[in-house]
């Protein structure tokens, strides 16, 4: 195997073109024997092989600069940089992240997860080696689907102010995570329509220069265009159309559910992984497919990240003009549904958690400052969900809470989780956000309130003495657990509140509990700082009262374990009765 | 006077061409009373009046809708909208703010300040418009200038989606605030060169029709180019070529310092307010240019605001190549000063509180996740900085100083800034942030540190007992006032910390103060959600510590005097005083 023999990527520079094209096949088996056996992003990568290896062909990495956009189409170069053990060997798979990571090479400059960030990035490393008069190539490696988003669009704005070496690599594989979304998705079919010769073309109307290559997953063709661009003077984007899976028929067919997966049979390319069971994508999908068809006001709006509420191709069709794909385009979603919402309409934009980053402003501004009635519904907010550095549902909290005239709900089960998105969609004085749970699919057989206007209004489950339990959200089960611990040691039982309001507090149901209570225990799923539990602190702060605050420390935390999180927090209810009884 | 006569745009539609170009007189009169008097956005409002006459006379507003980004251009639509007394008339100036807003007339959709939000806002107004069946014309309106902006392009990309009628009217004068920066601005002259033939089209290539007016200051050629496109059925942009400042000489010659101006003398365009003494803008620049001079590795990064650090045209010449406005384009900024920093630069990137928010998503992923030691200056960032609602600075603690690995500080006075900077610039470990003192330029006697590398150490300016005053920032000489009084009334001195650090406690220092200490009072310069003294009040909220956090109510506040809003958060040394000893 050629493979075996790279531990960098001098060590392929001699290879003969047909030992180039073995090595692709060869990556793609280890990508193959990773992918079906951990899961993870396939299509990118299957159809990337071919560029990565030309770019390390031709460049002299890591003195000249790779920058991967989001890193999913990553693996091949990591497997060419010291790293292809992670992917032959089962043994060595947590020996390396799904991500670029500097802590991993030095071929890596940038732990990237969130899309649409190379260009700027690359165009700092670029800038610095200017100041200090170095000469090396500078490449930044972008998809097509992520130039949608701003922040790449602002780069490649500004790139051509450089005025010196930068070689934008588009990887156009026409896909998005599912399909693409936008006006420039025109202008690349028509570039690649026309082979790179059209005469309206977005990357010079951006004030670039411009190579097509047709065959990009033609490993000579893109050495030749690679080399063709190597120290040049000037930034430029070199346009190369690849397919999406390539070299596995099932991912070259389908390509959106093989963006990304779990572990599958290669045989027949079926998931190994069964989940049964209730699941909120699917019941947030039925939910608000049901209230679109009675309702023509209710539209759904996603970015790129159709499934996270549910929303796979059929249901999509369904939906019809009601559900809007914006693409990666997390700032224009949350503009645009405040105007939908001026305008009568009845929009609910969900996406990660972790995506939601990008709307602070947003959300701020064009939302909030304007009062108008959209919803917002933030998926994987939470300890348990993604795992991955760049991925963490764990700060939305502070966030989004502190943005004035924001109302953040989080529900402590299904039922309340529906009665809240049903009464945000059907009132019209306030924005609203809520935290789709994230610790399984939890029944009550309580009544759920049904109206959720009574803002900042938390809610009494049980009535009892000396310590008070706020459990929000996802924690609000830790939070039953603990005041059966309270019970079972002290024989009284503790009150146990469920706040529902993120955004506020219940002053008069707080300076109610001085009564008879001596100690207040938070719990949040979040980190602690600009929390929710620290506002509780603060109305207690000249008082008597004792305030025990629970949730995360603030950190950036990677490839974790939830339950070793919440034992390092000491988030138990048995750890908890320690604490509040040392 | 014809303006007289207009109460609403329907009494325009009657006028002759003649008579409307006498309007456009009789409102650059209004704008001149009011401008030179009151102060304002100057030059984009002189170059729209035309625009704006035409707007009005083809639509039917407000069953068809203007949406106006950033609203420097809104003025005369305010004069033809119910709102001609605000300018016309002294005594009538405070009747309105300097931003659409739809508290003031039904003609505004939204309050808007932060740029490139038109198109989203528009297109969200348009679908909820298709949805319910209606036909309205929804028209956003967006000058060249913001179009740099992420979620401009990010909106002009989705609206060929739309499918139905849309209109964008891009004013095209040649300038952002201060000159365009960026590649796109290569395609708008060579469209204003080709009289909009040319082929490579960024409006096209983004999958949108287009239309170009040469004419942009001539009513009847920009009646007839809105007739054509009225009730259209698809998305189309209509470029027109305005010339800033239009109408009064000296805001056509000079665009950059009369796009916004103070109250000036209409003669000779001199400015009625005359700064003397201090001011950190100056002392920014010149401490950078010195620093640039000293050092190729250091760069100066800003995003359209380059006077927000005193860099005028002259300044920006000065530092040559070691100076970067990116326009505006606050993302890539902090994702390309990440770069920069991981390449060996050191990069500072400056601009307002306010603006620092279309970058929480670049701050924590691009930024700290990787840990590069780039520097961010955070402008007015307080309740004595800008204080209309779309520019406030009073959120960026409970923003920033949650995302984990930001080390972000709060100097008490100029010495300690300019140590902190420095410090900031020569360290390679931390991603920083610094506010820029904004309670006037404040000396001290006393030698400030040089080194902050011993992250969150708070440092003792008075060690003294019982009560402990931790006072952040600006705030700080509220805080020693208060240790003055405190003195007074009861003839002990209590302890005066400069805690410097706002991303984190000293739990050394706050556990000391438990020994002879009862009281904590905290003071911040922003909101008390989410911020500083929140995190004391969790630190010690199971302890006897008794704390009062002092800080700004979570709300949107507008046009508000600092001294009010102190007042009614109880932020005076008084105040302080009467509610710790009550």
């Amino acid at each position: 195997m050629f493979i075996e023999k790279v531990n960098s990527p001098a060590d392929i520079r001699q290879f003969s073109t047909e030992q180039l094209n073995e090595l692709a096949s060869e990556i793609r088996e280890g990508l193959m024997n990773r992918l079906s056996k951990k899961g993870g992003h396939c299509g990118p990568n299957f159809g990337f092989v071919e560029a990565t290896i030309a770019l390390h062909y031709v460049f002299n990495s890591p003195v000249d600069k790779i920058v991967f956009d989001v890193s999913h189409q990553s693996y091949a170069h990591k497997m060419l940089t010291g790293r292809k053990d992670a992917y032959i060997y089962d043994e060595h798979f947590e020996d390396i992240s799904g991500y670029t990571n500097p802590e991993e090479s030095e071929h890596d400059f940038f732990n990237v997860g969130h899309t649409s960030t190379s260009v700027s990035l690359a165009c700092g490393l670029a800038k610095a080696r200017d100041l200090k008069g170095d000469k090396e190539n500078i490449i930044a490696v972008i998809g097509d689907g992520s130039l949608s988003g701003g922040e790449a669009l602002e780069g490649i704005d500004f790139a051509s102010e450089l005025e010196s070496n930068f070689i934008i690599i588009v990887n156009d594989n026409d896909m998005s995570i599912a399909e693409n979304h936008g006006g420039l998705y025109k202008n690349l079919k028509a570039l690649r329509d026309s082979d790179g010769k059209c005469e309206c073309n977005l990357f010079k109307a951006m004030g670039l220069d411009y190579k097509y290559v047709a065959e990009g997953n033609d490993i000579e063709a893109l050495i030749d265009a690679f080399e063709s661009v190597k120290d040049i003077d000037h930034p430029i984007v070199v346009h190369i159309n690849t397919l999406k899976g390539k070299g596995y028929k099932p991912a070259e067919t389908e390509k959106e559910k093989w963006h990304w997966c779990m572990p599958f049979d290669i045989e027949t390319g079926n998931s190994k992984f069964v989940f049964e069971g209730e699941d909120y994508d699917d019941m947030t999908c039925d939910y608000l497919l049901k209230k679109m068809k009675e309702d023509k006001k209710v539209v759904t709006v996603v970015a790129a990240v159709p499934t996270c509420i549910g929303f796979t191709e059929d249901k999509r069709k369904e939906a019809g003009k009601q559900f809007i794909d914006v693409g990666i385009a997390e700032e224009h979603a949350v503009a645009m549904v405040s105007g939908i919402a001026k305008n009568g309409g009845k929009p609910v934009f969900a996406t990660h958690s972790s995506f939601f980053q990008r709307t602070y402003d947003q959300i701020s501004q064009d939302l909030c400052i304007n009062n108008n009635p959209a919803t917002l519904l933030v998926n994987t907010a939470s300890v348990y969900g993604m795992n991955d550095v760049t991925h963490l549902g764990i700060y939305d909290i502070p966030m989004m809470s502190n943005i004035p005239n924001l109302v953040y709900l989080a529900p402590t089960n299904c039922e309340e989780y529906f009665a809240m998105l049903d009464w945000s969609i059907e009132q019209d004085k306030y924005p609203v956000a809520i935290r789709i749970p994230c610790n399984g699919v939890v029944h009550t057989d309580k009544v759920v309130d049904a109206d959720y206007g009574d803002i900042n209004k938390y809610r009494i489950e049980q009535q009892g003495e000396d310590v008070a339990i706020i459990a929000l959200g996802d924690f609000y089960q830790i939070g039953e657990k603990l005041a059966g611990l309270i019970t079972k040691k002290t024989g009284k039982n503790p009150t146990l509140i469920n706040p529902r309001f993120i955004t506020g507090i219940d002053k008069e149901m707080l300076e109610g509990l001085k009564k008879n209570h001596t100690k207040v225990v938070t719990l949040e799923d979040g980190i602690k700082d600009g929390g929710f539990g620290e506002k509780i602190a603060r109305f207690y702060g000249a008082s008597d009262m004792k305030v025990y605050n629970y949730g995360l420390k603030k950190e950036f935390i990677d490839r974790y374990l939830a339950d070793d999180i919440l034992k390092e927090n000491r988030i138990t209810p048995e750890l908890i009765l320690e604490d509040i009884y040392a």
